[in-house]
């Protein structure tokens, strides 16, 4: 199968070398992430795409001083939504209502039974539920990078308190969730290029009720 | 690209047929999660992959009576670690440097920085952290199930503390996140089968800093 060839190929690279990555190839890896499914179809979160190099550096600090951070050619910044509203929800369900051109009882029923219970909860709760939407998205940008032969490298090591703080992030009720440099890998400078890809065995992994 | 073609076939079927999905398939559709990255390689989760007719009949009830959860062929489960502890962490490490041959200094600083901040947090914190790791994984089987051809079902509508109590995983340290059939679709079954998939205008998601 061809997606177990590139999630081979691919590994976090530890080095870039600047290099700018094609715009088409950039646009079909945020079309994978967009095609992700999401809990409800609600697609809690949205991607800041970073090109700019001042906001790289700004960044880099907040993110243990990864090279990668600057020396990417796209930043891509996964932000969940910090808490779900009545608003967003809508938004989503009337958007279905108009791209498939008709109203659904059934539908509108678990619209309604969405909006008496998502935004009453614990807006970190729901953080953390968008967050994870986000990344079922982030997985398939990171496949799709692979695909185009493009270099990403998975970040959680950053304080995403200073990220917000720096994209303005809380304002528009969002919170960084994970980062994705896209780029090309330096080879001569990355210590993990030419490591082998360890994962658990499978019989550690699955268990099987048969 | 190819990943986008299957990311547009997919879709999340709401009755499968009871159709048995053959065993080279589901290999190939673990291993792409098997494959997924996560954060410091710790893969902090497991699958429990269900045959068993009887407990996928426990299960259905707290699932929101959903027919996919019986009239799938596999039932994936995708349960996180509860917590980070100092033998999980110490595995995946002592399995790195064993599958790689060497200790490396580095590696074994960023071991000693685990140890010394993830099992003394809160295992909540942990626990989310974990499943958003399970997520990615989750993401990449459901890519692999469209290459496949075998439709699949994300399902977080289900009683995660009933389905630990079925499948006994707390004893184990685990918590299920998210829930995967696999099988294939039953068309004359299926209310969502027909219905064009509906996504946020890219605009909607993507912002960009030039």
């Amino acid at each position: 199968m061809e997606l177990l060839d590139k999630l081979n190929w691919r590994y976090a690279a530890k080095a870039m070398n600047g290099e700018k990555v094609a715009e088409d190839k950039i646009e079909r890896i945020l079309e994978a992430a967009r095609l992700a499914p999401t809990s409800s179809g609600l697609q809690p979160f949205e991607i800041i795409m970073i090109k700019n190099q001042d906001v790289k550096e700004k960044i880099k600090p907040v993110a243990w001083n990864q090279s990668v951070i600057t020396d990417c050619s796209h930043l891509l910044v996964f932000a969940a939504w910090d808490t779900y509203t009545e608003d967003r929800i809508n938004y989503m369900f009337d958007l279905t209502n108009e791209i498939r051109g008709f109203k659904n009882e059934g539908w509108e029923n678990y619209r309604q039974m969405l909006l008496s219970s998502y935004p009453q909860k614990d807006a970190e709760e729901n953080f953390n539920h968008a967050a994870k939407q986000a990344y079922i998205a982030f997985s398939q940008a990171l496949a799709a990078a692979a695909f185009e032969g493009v270099d990403a490298t998975p970040i959680e090591g950053f304080d995403p308190a200073a990220v917000d703080e720096i994209l303005g992030l809380r304002e528009k009720g969002l919170r960084s969730a994970v980062l994705l440099p896209l780029g090309y890998r330096k080879e001569d400078k990355d210590w993990l290029v030419n490591l082998v890809k360890v994962r658990k065995p499978m019989e550690e992994l699955v268990s099987v009720i048969d």
